[in-house]
């Protein structure tokens, strides 16, 4: 297999992962809200594509989910996925993290990625891979009306930003294969969650006088 | 009247007639937080024109709303005619409710047959139809800091889901006239909201342990 | 300088004063929830982009702030300023207030001035220079999970339609500057929305009845 195909299938393994994780993610968050089947589709469906319909449509480009039904049968998978991993687990904290940081460091990069076809500012495409990331779970928090984690737990958007910034410096100035590049983002975003955790259980008060002085 | 002129009439009708109830269904809810007439008249253009906006954006098509000035009396018009209709009755609650579904029954019928017109796979048709009805009144609910509604009583998507599969069944697969079709549909999404709201009252607790267990 | 090239940049000005105006209202919101610099960063950049992104998007035009760096340094910029300033002065309202009102003041007018740009009919204009000016503060306290200052003081969007009234008017029927019919629009939306605040001083019982009677 040459080199750009496997690239190409690398790149549709990523936004299929990407897709089914924020689908589990949406669809756990929606049944902890105790949602019939429809409701977890729609919380599933909205987490997974939010993000990267927002960036289609500010690229102008055909909204991805539209051209065929991969990224719906995805969705769909991953809400039964969900549902049926509901029997077995029931933590889904630790559940509904691990599928929430996952997409988050699949979505970021094909944010950068579509930016950096359309010609844009590395700058430019690091904001559109931090909206296409975060904008699905944001949206999936707003319709659930719980804040949304990325405010909640801001590294969230810092998870993204840094590994964003780290796709694009691995791009431009690193030897490294496109495929160890995007596996490093992932883990690094995946990693800095993971801390972001642990370091708020060490300073919950950082939010303490959260709704004090309302303008 | 041949009938494909008939046909584009009914078309009209039931967008206008979609426009007007939302409108009105976003009036009622923005007076009972009691806001100015400015502040009415905007829930009742975002719930009216949310669903159809995002729509044509997915579409890539012009926005509806803004080829003329068809829609935005429309909107006025139904705004105008809830604050009358408020001095006549107070209990919004039923009224809201009825105006809701209606707008929720049209507005997934134009979603899908905008779908169906660019060729889309129907099941694409049938979430472009949800997206079409449910997203307008997601937003007046957001705007208003309320719980979304389709969150609260979730059978509010099912009933889109159902009553848009309905009409896709029996667009391809029934002799039905096409206004027999639409028609049809409204009423099934309008008889499945209101057993939903009885099946709600007979089982409250449904939602009793909502913000348990938050990630 | 000849008179298109002073009315340009003239408009670049405002663009670019709005844009500040609006990331240090946002970046003020976001310290006030005591998030971390990202969290700021990401707050300012929506409130600032939001309207006009919404805009940009409605009327199929390449969005504004993708084509170079500007915008984002701009906000870059904001952000920072708000950092700095909030160490010098911390009555976070009434600051908040003013950049609020400002921005709203001035991102009226270009969604106004691009509106006729495009040919749209004067109220179609109108709404969009609503959206443009409002859009940015919503998606802010959306995400900042607070009841959105236009509904909360709803006389928000009131000076935004009637700002943008005479913005028209001025337009269409007097022999003013362009440079004073964009000045006169400014100080009457700043100059409504501090009488607003104090009217709801004088009337804090206006919401009082809030949440009763939910659908």
């Amino acid at each position: 297999m040459e080199a750009q195909t496997l690239h190409t299938n690398f790149n549709l393994l990523i936004e299929i992962f990407g897709t089914v994780s924020f689908a589990m993610s949406g669809a756990f968050a929606a049944m902890q809200k105790r949602f019939d089947p429809f409701g977890v589709l729609i919380i599933a469906f909205v987490t997974s594509v939010g993000g990267g319909t927002l960036r289609d449509l500010l690229l102008d480009v055909p909204v991805f989910w539209m051209r065929d039904l991969v990224i719906c049968t995805m969705i769909f998978i991953g809400a039964v996925l969900a549902i049926v991993v509901k029997s077995f687990e029931r933590n889904f904290k630790v559940t509904l993290f691990i599928f929430d940081s996952l997409g988050l460091g699949l979505f970021t990069i094909i944010g950068i990625q579509k930016g950096l076809n359309a010609d844009l500012h590395p700058i430019i495409c690091l904001t559109l891979g931090t909206i296409t990331g975060c904008f699905g779970g944001i949206t999936r928090d707003l319709f659930l009306n719980r804040i949304p984690l990325i405010f909640r737990k801001e590294i969230y958007a810092t998870a993204c930003i840094v590994g964003g910034s780290l796709f694009l410096l691995l791009t431009y100035y690193s030897s490294f294969s496109y495929m160890l590049v995007q596996i490093s983002t992932i883990v690094l975003i995946v990693v800095i969650r993971t801390l972001a955790v642990k370091y708020q259980w060490e300073m919950p008060k950082f939010y303490e006088s959260r709704d004090q002085g309302e303008f």
